[in-house]
């Protein structure tokens, strides 16, 4: 039975296959391996958790070490293997052995990422069947991986781009939990067929990070498995080498693009969320203080849930801004919401709170902050904080 | 109508009233007034909230310029008197003057304290009517006044202990959402008789927050409004005149034992708590590192909703002490719950999940986290997080 076509699939220069494997009770699809027809170049961005998985402490190494000379990377749901111990590890370091040996690489040039439950070993028994299979061609492309990397996530994330060129940028990711700034989300894969050198491409891609992935908080709640990703097979386009040339500012501008709707996806499908909130602060003393300002916002729980139940509560956010950490004034301090200014420079508007309530009953929120300091400004993505949120984690056993 | 005795009435030297004065929606006590017979000696910590209530601006400038010479204090409930701009704090400045009229003092001998509502104004003639009723001696004594100072709080707060010597030292305070450390909680008040000076107790009232106010949590969010005050008699008792004398030790354990009580007060009425949650956090670099680890737990929507879901999920806690920032190292870690080691040394342990789970229903649950790292230690209190948190904050509308 074809499985239906993926953006992932028309980037050309790349293997897409994923299986049912047996590692999600759910039996659904759950194990999935990418990897170039020939070498790719590879750049990633992994968790700043002090607690690395067994494959972040791999694929961050095998990176660095092979300066971004990668062949494929193989995925699983539905068990992190982080907090695994020397087992989690030496098992990790057998299953991207036998990848390679079947790609005919070696191991450093397989990259290793897994999501799911923390603390339970995963299979080995199942893993080194379900490799088995992919190595023999088993499975679906890129519609099947897409779900094979999700956990609670309640919708498949995915986002592409094509440039002037031809070349193609594709992305996917994960997560809905356990998601906070400071890194990435839980698992970003992003394909492209440019051609581009390492340093180039990780230079780009943790700029990229920082402006998207990095903005976006469900929980504050920093994974031990976060993993960004890009990898560039080099099968369409001239090759990329300035900084300073056009192609790199058009392919930045892709990557951009793709980076960011994957990252506004995850805030919009966070555990239990009812809507997105985009949080706009403007006139901090910089960007990086505009960016703080903006993080206490959005991790509020009582701004959260005041946005769940659409109480223009701008009390709130102003109780947010003043234990942030960011110089501010109250005085100087203007915040619009859903486009209606309800606090300007110290003083609490008039508005009609039953129709600006309404408003807020939107899939989309946006709140405005001008802080009167200087010229920092951010971007961050959050959602509101539900019932379903409770239930979800709460229920969630391990 | 007589009211029930308080602990606070037994504390010589001081006159307290409270009245219902249409402050709140409900009609419920919301205005009360303490004032010493004669002058009193008094200490505070205030917000670090850098958006600080006209009250706590107007308390914490009188309390420094008058070097803790206090008469007495006005607190209302229903309104924050928070962002309401100059009126907001012209309003504040004439209430104070009318008490200390009333009290033949000077304005700057009166402390104000306000919660509730965040950025609406005051009704000014609703206060001047309360003060004047008050000021002519209607109201109930300290039950009332306990009261008095509630907003969604489900129970009072009060704690009391006498010295050896009789002196009495009793408490009382109010507070349950928008709790976070770095601050005192919403209001709390602790009368004394003990003769003390200024200078003695307000240095003994800062150690003495660091170690209880300020290691509470319920939501991460700190008030605008954030007051904790002790008010000293000097009605019973020799003069404590230095910081090594055994009265000043039995005092100070004294104060430390009432403002503890009142803090773990606050976190076990925690919006929507169903459950204490005691962390104590040993073997960081050094005490305020321990202290880190032990808050960024505290605040984990994770480890707060699987508490809520008597969910034994170890991995959630190792997780967020591994972004917490405190130096740690999983294979030297720890994870006790409920007195059941269930992560050892990077190691997860065998457990019967039924049986802790079910142990886990307590109202109070202890995790103890050992880091292995060092010396450092700290005791940290929060609640759960439950479908009510929710429903109470995204209900309660401006």
């Amino acid at each position: 039975m074809p499985t239906k076509k993926s953006a992932l699939d028309q980037v050309r220069g790349f293997i897409i296959r994923a299986i049912k494997a047996g590692i999600k009770k759910s039996g659904n699809l759950d194990l999935g391996l990418i990897y170039g027809e020939r070498e790719v170049v590879g750049a990633g961005v992994f968790t700043q958790n002090n607690v690395a998985a067994a494959p972040v402490i791999l694929s961050r190494e095998f990176l660095q070490q092979r300066k971004g000379k990668v062949r494929g990377v193989l995925v699983n749901a539905g068990n992190a293997n982080a907090c695994t111990g020397k087992r989690g590890l030496a098992l990790a370091t057998q299953w991207v052995k036998q990848v390679a040996s079947g790609l005919h690489c070696t191991p450093e040039e397989i990259l290793l990422c897994s999501t799911g439950v923390i603390g339970q070993q995963l299979d080995a028994q199942i893993m080194f069947r379900g490799i088995d299979r992919l190595l023999a061609g088993e499975g679906g492309a890129g519609a099947d991986f897409t779900q094979a990397i999700l956990t609670t996530d309640l919708v498949e994330k995915t986002a592409a781009v094509v440039l002037k060129n031809g070349v193609r940028i594709a992305g996917v990711c994960k997560g809905s939990g356990m998601i906070a700034p400071k890194m990435g989300t839980l698992l970003a894969f992003v394909l492209t067929d440019a051609k581009i050198n390492y340093s180039l491409l990780q230079k780009m891609l943790r700029e990229i990070a920082a402006l998207t992935f990095n903005c976006v908080s469900v929980d504050g709640d920093t994974s031990t498995n976060d993993t960004l990703l890009v990898l560039a097979s080099g099968a369409r386009g001239e090759k990329i080498t300035s900084a300073k040339s056009a192609n790199y500012r058009e392919f930045y501008r892709g990557l951009l693009t793709v980076c960011q709707a994957l990252a506004e996806q995850v805030a919009r499908d966070g555990e239990g969320a009812t809507k997105l909130i985009r949080l706009k602060v403007n006139g901090a003393k910089n960007d990086e203080l505009a960016n703080i300002a903006a993080r206490a916002v959005a991790q509020s729980p009582l701004v959260k849930t005041a946005m769940f139940g659409n109480d223009p509560n701008w009390g709130r956010i102003i109780c947010a801004l003043g234990y942030s950490g960011t110089p501010m004034n109250a005085e100087k301090t203007t915040i619009a919401l859903c486009g209606k200014t309800i606090f300007r420079r110290g003083t609490p508007q008039k508005f009609n709170a039953d129709e600006l309530s309404k408003k807020m009953r939107a899939p989309e929120v946006i709140i405005k902050i001008e802080l009167g300091m200087g010229q920092g400004r951010a971007e961050f993505l959050t959602c509101d904080f539900s019932y379903d949120y409770v239930k979800i984690n709460a229920d969630y056993h391990t």
